[in-house]
């Protein structure tokens, strides 16, 4: 259970991670409909005599890994889902799967995670406790598979919960790490604002949707601007405009649909409110009538701060050559954020990007590739994280600030 | 020539007129497409024995009418266009054309004008001086084909020139007349906003083409409300906005379309101007690029007083039962426009409303149709006026206000 | 009762008009304060043998001329009162009366309609009916002295009422007429938007009151721009904005006033609901308080046509070298409005500027001044359209337009 | 130098600081103008043996306490100057000097630094090194009193420095901390619009500042909601606005002034330049011109990591019973953030609010008061971590996060 026997491991593995990877990477699944993905995810963790349960809450999939000996028990997470893009990179692995591409990396999630197991089953009689490793569904679509994996029982006796994410933005060789909240919720809105048509040529017989509309998004600018505590985060974005079609005509209908980041729930609660608030009596004071929804995405990521410190130290400690630095919230969502509201745990990033190479664009980019020996360091920092969460005494949440 | 056998010549006539009339209802055809249109009008017209001119700036048909006795030269017009527009009546006479339709009564303005030639070509000997029937291709769609006829030769020799529009929103039995301008210059604009696009929760990274779009709109309403003179008019409507498509992504372009209503020539090269300046700014405000394409339409329609004063006399004493009104300026436009930027003339409204009878619905409605009686009013109008113009004493500038 | 003998009478007494007019500039008294103004003018009309009421609604004054023959009333009209502005000329009948200031005409007006007066008394045989002189307090300021006036009975057995006005825009020589709407309803309001002040570095624990009422000038905008028929005027202008005080408090309140100038009575009523409409949605927008109050002033004057007529035919075939124009509607108010709203009648504007004699200060001008020649045209204008009114046929509405 | 010797020692001086913050707080002066104060602390400085040099960049006093043993030298500074506010505190203490109040704590800050002076001058021997205590004027006024003291030689042989505010928002009891920036930039703007009056009725003619004013306070808003990250903090608030005069005459002039608040540099080099774009563009818009004057307040205080842990670690283990809190930014500002341009330190806020008391009002307030117990805890703290200081090993950046 030494670190250089770890590390020899993947070391040897690696080949193997990469092939999986590549192999995902050509045949996606998008959201909700990841069937042969998860197949061959349980077919893997079976061959490795882990006990195995698929369908959970939809495709997701639990394998379970028993210590030779009695202690708590640890989850390392997976997503595996791709996306509705099409690949537009030009490489022998590129996707084969029409207008569907991993271009997040959760190709490379599984591929680390299986490794992870593979290594850890070797190991089996040495650990105390017992692992979890959760391939879940549907991370990139709300509502995700989290919450109903959750509800299916993913977390039923476990204690503690680690997750990575290979990160672009992060340069191979970097471990970002953040105590507290790490990614924002993301919501989604639409307002509809319904006045009357009209002649291009007689305003005063018509209510102009497309000026109520256009009033309604300078009016959304105060909720940030005035509204908000400025040292508190929110962002309120119209992605979305659209209203009317011929040149001559007064529009009777306008719809704005945009997203709105968070990290505060309080702060998201209020701009959920004030939006509608603000949108209500624009319309109101001009004649027009307001639909308005709210699509709640996923809560903010809140890391817990002991577990963060506990990755940080192995990182810092067990592994070689890892930059561990601190890293800014992520304006993006992600549905781990159920995980940590029902256990303590982390989520980190694993600097995956390189300049050199060309992996130098942003996730969800049709170009999006990564440096696929970032699943050499995401695989070691699980795997040691899971041994140091099980290997610790029990805390009284000891490591102070 | 007197008034009650022009009278009865029209009463004879009328049958006719209303089957013709609903022949173009069921053929209509699009502007600068009116080619069977154009040929069975000269057909007709030369059966008549007068010249006739075809082709002319398009598809503009001119027959001319020598009269008996030399003098001075009239000009009527009709317009020959249909609209793309699917006609939804419920009558035998409706389109037979798939999403074309006379929705605005050219077909009955051809007719009456048809007639109108029949009957004077019939008094012919009689006539002073001659009369030409302009009978004009697209006046539904800018650039329109009275520029075209006119620099083909259409006013050659051209002292003056009628036209009349048969109008729902006026009742069956009434004149509507009006010195000065009478209808408006329609013009369009098209405003494209070029940002930079970006992750919806990353704004300081982005330039939020939405935002000044919608920005941009609420400033131009302060062109009306601040910088117009309020005894003129002027209106600016934005009719589409378009901008974006993800919820989660800040669009990097948003494009407005609308329409300029003026009477005034100042106020709409004032109106031009500032939305440019408008547009320029509020996009430099916010560091966006600013296309912005002005389509001047037909200028404004400004009746000569002195022909208008003409037409109300022989409305009020020549023809019977007839209501003649002053009625106030209308927003739409017209290419009859030009003829009058040309010679003097008059272009007026003949009632064709019926509410008893169900002819309620405006212009380019697709229920839209008239009364056809008020074919035999316009006739009578425009032959009346002919002569009156033709009889009259050459005058300098008499009758006054 | 000749037109050269009456011109003649005019020329005789232009000297004592013209001294009678620098008395009034030099002493003016402020609305509702015309205390001795009014004793002068009682004074004046008494020893003409007239029949003289005082204190009519005020400080009006009332004289009564007798014709020597029976017929109609006609009643004529000058207004009495300065202004409060410092006078800023610099000449020997400039005010003395510390910031009190004729800067509108009124003293002109007074010795025009003493000098008519008094010729008209010489020629009492001759007169058929009655002739009274309305002299009128308070026409500077809201609710003005004509609806007291007309309470006392001013209008009493009156059956038209002419006014006019010395005119600076108009150059000397020329008469400005037009029927119908001539003076604008000038109306004002007072917005007072109370949100919440508080520290400029945590606007969301305030409820910023400059915001919020920026916000509403904003929106007020579109009432002008999108709500009012195009082919009629309305202005709403915010004169004065005022709101906090230290640069780094937010301000709890923000008070906004302003003037809404229209001619048509329902553009009027709409513009002072959707004033309060506008106001209201926006405070409630943002959280704020709203307090509104618009004050009515005075009613568009409303020409009667007919009179309108009588007044020009008598300016053109009476009156020598007077050129005789129809002028737009002009954006003030003039409470003349309220003798027009109960009788027939007509006012009208006697051009009373110079550019040569520097006479080119818009009224209400610290430099305001006038072509005191004017006062004859306007004074032969004046009796002759009384003279003309009384020995007219009665007339059953005649003159076409 | 125990720490029940120097607890002890504080005790025993407790009554005497009471009396001398009383004595303060009746005789406050204004900024700039702390003559009289500054003399009583040179005199009272002198007593105790320490070398002390007045009229440092101002009325600043430095006091400079030589250690018995050689080693490092740390500061210690309090501000001296009241507020231009009339006290409205009913006691025996409020102030004696109309108009004028030491409404933000910086009597007991004077107070407790000489006390505490006293205390380390009676242990003077032991001390290894120096200690200079820094009494500085004006700190309640841009530009404050730190730059010309720094400028003057404040800080030459300084190695750090510290500094106390007595804080209400903060309960008795509580120390609070923050590495890095604990207190805002905090600078001001000016905006000027200068269009051209008018009329009322006749926007056409003017150039309506108002209106422009709006707009433009409108369009600062995208500042702070679009271009700032949303991760930073910064706020813009217009304090005060003020244009025209009368209801019925357009405005030719606007004013906007306010606050900018922002913690990181570039931020705010941001907002300064962007507000200066928005207000060009709103009143190139419109066609007014722009005055834009940007008056560049305290920078960002910044706090030295190192320091605050140092701090954090005395206040912890040396004091007794205090509650030790990471504490929020604030948005005020604070010209100590000069010393901290220069020298590592940290300045910490120290709990003097007391519900029970009525010791609740916000400072700056009226009614502002403090318990002054808490001079004895700020005391001890500057005693101790300049005691700490100086008998530390002279540190390599050592203690991590």
């Amino acid at each position: 259970m030494g670190e250089d026997y770890i590390r020899d491991r993947i070391e040897a593995k690696y080949e193997q991670m990469v092939e999986r990877r590549r192999h995902f990477h050509q045949y996606p699944e998008l959201s909700f409909q990841e069937e042969k993905t998860s197949a061959a995810v349980a077919f893997l963790l079976r061959e490795q005599g882990l006990e195995v349960r698929t369908g959970v809450g939809g495709h997701g999939v639990i394998g379970v890994l028993e210590g030779g000996r009695p202690g708590r028990t640890v989850a390392l997470r997976s997503d595996m889902d791709g996306l509705p893009i099409q690949d537009q990179k030009n490489c022998a692995y590129r996707s084969q799967v029409e207008g569907v591409m991993h271009a997040c990396g959760h190709d490379a999630h599984m591929a680390t995670l299986l490794g992870a197991a593979e290594i850890l089953a070797e190991m089996r009689e040495e650990i105390p406790g017992r692992i979890v490793f959760l391939f879940q569904h549907a991370e990139e679509q709300v509502p995700g598979g989290a919450a109903p994996m959750i509800e299916a029982g993913a977390l039923d006796g476990v204690d503690a919960v680690y997750g990575a994410h290979l990160w672009t933005p992060l340069p191979y060789g970097v471990v970002g790490l953040r105590e507290g909240a790490l990614m924002a919720a993301a919501d989604s809105f639409e307002i509809r604002v319904t006045g009357k048509g009209g002649h291009g040529g007689l305003p005063h017989e018509a209510t102009d949707a497309v000026t109520i509309a256009s009033h309604l998004v300078v009016n959304l600018q105060s909720i940030v601007s005035r509204q908000l505590d400025p040292l508190e985060s929110g962002v309120i974005s119209v992605g979305h405009i659209q209203g009317g079609g011929a040149f001559n005509v007064i529009a009777d209908r306008c719809t704005l649909v945009g997203t709105v980041r968070t990290f505060d729930a309080d702060i998201r609660k209020k701009i959920q409110r004030r939006i509608g608030e603000v949108a209500e009596a624009t319309c109101h004071m001009f004649g027009a009538q307001c639909d308005y929804e709210y699509g709640w995405g996923y809560p903010t990521l809140v890391n817990d701060p002991t577990e963060v410190r506990r990755v940080a130290e192995v990182a810092r400690h067990k592994l070689k050559d890892v930059d561990v630095r601190e890293v800014a919230p992520v304006m993006a969502g992600e549905d781990f954020a159920y995980y940590l509201q029902h256990r303590p745990g982390a989520f980190f990033f694993v600097g995956a990007g390189n300049r050199e190479k060309g992996f130098v664009h942003p996730h969800h980019h049709p170009y999006f590739d990564l440096d696929e020996r970032a699943m050499k360091i995401s695989a070691e920092l699980l795997i040691q994280s899971a041994l140091a969460y099980l290997t610790a005494e029990k805390e009284s949440e000891t490591i102070s600030p």
